[in-house]
């Protein structure tokens, strides 16, 4: 059987394997996962995360259920269960539609479809960094917000992937990482893979991104994607629609950077997405790899969205594997 | 002797005393600080913290050796050692400037000195209030950042001050306080005191402040401030600018909150401003009453001002002790 191996997730004889992302980068944990349930908790808990990842990671599961014989309607009822995990990433429920138009009772089909989506994602980082970089000169400060990298993804990664191909070109970026609270994925994530690749980086609290464009240090906002809406609205991670209003007062430049299977072309605009309200003890405190705390009062409510949109008006263009596009009108199907 | 108590500083027969800020809301811890050295490593470390409270904490401590016989040069030197503590913070070079204008022989001036600035910042909350509370319709919601309460003053509080004089004339605002990284003023000091008073309060992550402004539930943004150039332009917790552009954008009025020992009209504009760069650890994890957590990796560097400057056309009115002003021209003395 193919071995398929990215940095966050593998595919192997022994059946799927997620990295925990919670407990990065303290500890370096596999889980082992074998059932649609565990695979619906681990995508809630965020221990495989990045909207492209969490899509084929299903596909993954799913094709290994089907190895195990879990077949038709019960593989069927399996994929709805994975579909519901996140409501905001609209790849999760690509990659699961994707599997469910193979014949259901044809574990080989299933696999050749899970295989085909986890290559596919390789080659559309691939394509996404050929055509940011071309963006991309030498000794560009980029600013960027979550983590968009390997762990993300089955590839390089969409906007981190940018700033990785920019760099292994001679390019020189500078990245700026916004931490990315609550979950922290920026100054856990993207810096531990920012330092793993030798990519020159600063972390900053999200709340000091005003003050690095005021000061005019950056080039160029690249963000990644959860869903993009057929008139270029994009949901993302919560901060992303500040980040692009401080860009647009500051004339930098704002990139949203996805793989195609990032649009949705049948919702129309960023009022229809449905932004994922997220657990109050995520504001409260912080948990993760390297321990738990809680520091607000215990029973302080807490306003929590896990995502928001940015109107296209803000998006000086969407990178995606297709090309550069600066409007949404040529983005492929639309 | 006269016994003063703030919430967050007392003096009394047994000298000044600071409860530690870094330990709330998990433990009540109070200091005795009897040397300017003490209060020099306090200040950094935020364990008093609010413009007005470190300088006022600064006089008092002045004050307590001069009863202790520290009088003159000595005492001069002390005064200036802790003017450099913080220099963003225009209140504590007032307070420390205050305090040299006395006799510096005399203990009993040096006292009344301090005494004064004391009863006064108390009296300057009460006008604050009374002000800002003309401008609060019912059922307003009104978001803040960092702490600017009981604990930042010698008295009911800046920014929160409002919102406290307005729950108490039965208006029923409701209050959002952004957590405020990297030390967590807002997530641990503004939701307790909100919760101690019964204030209906949410917590968000800094970043929600664009999706919770985009929702069109917030009607007012209140701020605290550090320093206020003559020209308005204002010095306070970073992620205030990004506020303030995020609140211009969706049309809601953003007021500066502060007392009129924050103005530093020497200072023509924003740009003469100094901006302190704080510790890499406060952005690589977190430190306080309830542990330490590192989660980054260790040796990624840090971009941590700990404040930024918001231009003056981005701020709806400036509410101090002498009234609600419009523009510039009408802060007493300017």
């Amino acid at each position: 059987m193919k071995q398929l191996r990215a940095l966050g997730m593998r595919y192997t004889d022994q059946g799927l394997e997620i990295l925990d992302q919670t407990l990065l980068p303290q500890k370096q944990v596999w889980i082992r996962v074998d059932s649609a349930e565990q695979l619906f908790r681990i995508i809630c808990n965020l221990q495989v995360r990045g909207a492209p990842a969490i899509g084929i990671s299903a596909a993954l599961l799913l094709a290994d259920l089907a190895r195990n014989g879990v077949l038709g309607d019960p593989l069927r009822e399996n994929a709805e269960l994975l579909r519901s995990a996140r409501p905001t990433a609209v790849n999760l429920n690509y990659c699961v539609t994707r599997v469910l138009q193979s014949n259901l009772n044809d574990a080989a089909e299933i696999f050749a479809t899970a295989l085909k989506l986890f290559e596919d994602d390789v080659r559309l980082c691939e394509d996404i960094a050929r055509h940011g970089v071309a963006l991309i000169s030498e000794d560009d400060s980029i600013l960027t917000i979550c983590n968009t990298g390997g762990l993300a993804t089955a590839g390089a990664g969409t906007a981190f992937g940018i700033v990785r191909a920019a760099h292994e070109k001679g390019l020189r970026p500078q990245l700026f990482a916004m931490e990315t609270r609550p979950l922290l994925q920026g100054g856990r994530l993207t810096a531990w893979e920012a330092g793993q690749l030798g990519i020159p980086h600063h972390l900053l609290v999200d709340s000091a991104a005003g003050a690095l464009l005021q000061s005019g240090k950056i080039d160029r906002v690249l963000v990644g994607a959860d869903r993009i809406a057929a008139n270029g609205d994009t949901a993302n991670k919560v901060g992303t629609y500040s980040l692009a209003v401080l860009a647009n007062r500051h004339g930098v430049p704002f990139h949203v950077v996805a793989p195609s299977t990032t649009l949705d072309l049948e919702c129309p605009d960023g009022s229809q997405i449905e932004i994922e309200q997220r657990s109050a003890d995520e504001v409260r405190g912080t948990s993760c790899g390297f321990g738990t705390l809680q520091w607000a009062p215990e029973k302080s409510p807490v306003f929590n969205p896990a995502f928001d949109v940015t109107p296209h008006q803000l998006i000086t263009s969407w990178i995606l594997d297709s090309g550069n596009c600066e409007t949404a009108d040529q983005f492929p199907g639309n």
